[in-house]
């Protein structure tokens, strides 16, 4: 039993988690809870077909927003592509918990993660939770970090913490993810906590804006999940006067949820599957900010470059031609482009440059490509990871 | 010197390759030409970077059609982003053939591939320009579908004979192409040569209907090349009566162009770079023609699904997940798929199957994915190839 508080570290939540079986090993189960009913925010997946748990959360929070009291989360499978009687499986869910935590079905939120197209087993699960429900209120939220894991080889988690109106808030944060990571979408698991009083409505809007730089601007692979999920549960103990839309206090807090969702973004591109480093591409100068994404996000999903970058080969080529091949508006001779600190490309002609000196710098940890389109003031940044042998074999031999 | 003939077997050509340096082995610069001015075609990339020869081509046949004497090709450097004085090489290298075939430059076309971002050596292509017009009218017609290979394993070619008219019509393809292979755009690099007689207008449009299902249905990794051309010449040479738009026999030509087309295009899934097998995925019952294609490429271009093909992992969840990301309309209740002859999912359920029968031939040389959409005719196929170690090998080996 480890005793570091993380997830609960906001007040007023308690967090749980067990091992039933789902995965071949480790905790698959968690319970994060409120005390009482908080205010809650959630962003899901734009992949089309969805899983069972997305289906349910969308009935309890129909606007994105609203009050429950927690979330249910397991690893090992996703409940996706299983009907009615999967949707039934996740609602069963949601009232287990229910019965633990002393409330209605509907105010309990559900994820899933694993594979996609098998039944839940139900009875494991009805195990799991009575296993976690029973650890509630005990401080095990390094356990409740690693039941989200799939392919993950880490936990992955966020802290911060502000002052507003003389009282201390936290926003903490937990995330899985390593494979089907794509743009264009909400994200993998991610849960955060806070204890900041506000109102689901501003709660929404906080997360909505958090979640475009953050976990919108990662991909791994371009494939987007069926069932990402970004659930954000605010408990009030602060006891900050409830923070309302257009002051200095919500600016703050809304920085800080923003902090933590970057962080946590940031750890996934890192433990993508396979990665050996994070790449963090950055173009400015477009046309318009949807131009900066749209070319950014073209260079971070580039097989390619990916490759280049994971052996250390300064092929600025690779960079050119995946901004040139987006939807957004690239003219050669206007366009420059950085490698760390080394200029490799500018106004439409290659520089010349040390090229030991830069393969040294590709074979850092962290990798910035920088991509001036001289067209304007767009910018994005956008963050992904290098392309290894490892992904193949993690999705090659990883078996239905 | 080998002596079956390919390229040259419509009538009116003559073909030859050289060995200059350009490459660090075998022949890196040929040349193609007509006896007299040909009808010709062209079809370039959609990259908005393009290389100097692209922008020659462009200069040459402002319509995309016109009458040339023919093509020079060099392997080794792709003269990308290399500014002005990369459009004077690339205009140096039309003149040089053209004294070679006592025409002006303007009536040459130029296609270059290889490395982006690296000045021509100038001195090597007069050579080996040189070399190559000495040995024009021998055959050679081999050599010349080797010169243009880079990372391609094999050459590439495809010839269609038709009755038109009481007459023998030949076409004849060659194409190279392996990475930087993806849709929505024209494609690598591929000539094809005829005796048709036909007007430059009509060969336009016999080419862009061909390019469409063949050469813009491949993708290998997504990633669009600054080189892509096709280039279609007709010697008339055949005696046929001109080929006008709405006769059968102009349908019978294009048809016979659209099988070489489809043909090459095939050749060069098949030699994607790292690729152990073709995978042909077939979307039917989408909404409109252009969703079915949406659909299909979102597939062909899914890592995940690619891992669990090259894995032979029945892993139909993935295709799934690619459909549903895809921004063509997909509902999961009315979605069908199938993997070869086994239906694994139906009307938004899983089907047991015989995971060892379907993983069995998941290991053959070419897999058939076929997706029902159940919501209208529209249909397209896709083709692609599977992602091993070796692309990643080949991508992350390969140094500027």
């Amino acid at each position: 039993m480890d005793h570091y508080r993380h997830i609960t570290l906001p007040g007023g939540f308690v967090a749980a988690a067990a091992e039933c079986g789902l995965k071949s090993s480790g905790e698959d189960i968690t319970i994060i809870a409120a005390e009482r009913d908080a205010a809650a925010a959630i962003v899901t997946t734009r992949n089309q077909i969805v899983g069972a748990p997305i289906t349910w959360c969308r009935s309890v929070l129909p606007r994105g927003y609203g009050k429950v009291r927690g979330i249910v989360i397991n690893s090992g499978c996703s409940n996706v592509c299983t009907g009615k009687a999967g949707l039934a499986d996740a609602k069963t869910m949601a009232a287990l918990v229910g019965k633990q935590l002393g409330c209605e079905a509907d105010k309990v939120l559900v994820a899933s993660t694993g594979i996609i197209g098998h039944r839940l087993n139900m009875a494991k699960v009805r195990k799991g939770i009575a296993a976690a429900g029973g650890q509630l209120g005990r401080r095990n939220d390094a356990a409740v970090a690693r039941a989200i894991m799939t392919t993950d080889t880490r936990p992955k988690s966020a802290i911060v913490q502000v002052r507003i109106g003389g009282k201390t808030v936290t926003v903490a944060g937990i995330a899985k993810g390593s494979g089907m990571i794509a743009p264009s979408m909400a994200t993998m698991i991610a849960v955060l906590t806070t204890d900041a009083a506000i109102s689901p409505a501003a709660l929404g809007r906080v997360l909505k804006a958090a979640v475009a730089p953050s976990f919108n601007a990662v991909t791994v692979d371009s494939d987007t999940s069926t069932s990402d999920t970004v659930a954000l549960l605010a408990s009030g103990s602060a006891g900050n006067k409830p923070l309302a839309s257009t002051t200095a206090a919500y600016k703050k807090f809304a920085a800080a949820v923003q902090e933590v969702c970057c962080a946590l973004a940031r750890e996934i591109a890192a433990d993508g599957e396979g990665a050996t480093k994070t790449i963090e591409i950055t173009v400015r100068g477009a046309k318009t900010p949807a131009d900066a994404e749209l070319a950014a996000k073209s260079v971070a999903n580039s097989p390619l470059l990916k490759c280049a970058v994971h052996g250390c080969d300064p092929n600025w080529g690779r960079i050119v031609m995946a901004l040139g091949k987006s939807d957004a508006k690239v003219v050669a001779e206007k366009l420059s482009v950085k490698i760390g600190p080394t200029i490799v490309f500018a106004r439409g002609l290659p520089k010349k440059f040390d090229v030991r000196k830069v393969s040294k710098y590709l074979a850092g940890d962290e990798v910035t490509i920088d991509c001036n389109l001289g067209l304007g003031k767009g910018c994005f940044t956008a963050l992904t990871c290098d392309l290894s042998r490892e992904y193949i074999a993690i999705n090659a031999d990883y078996h239905t």
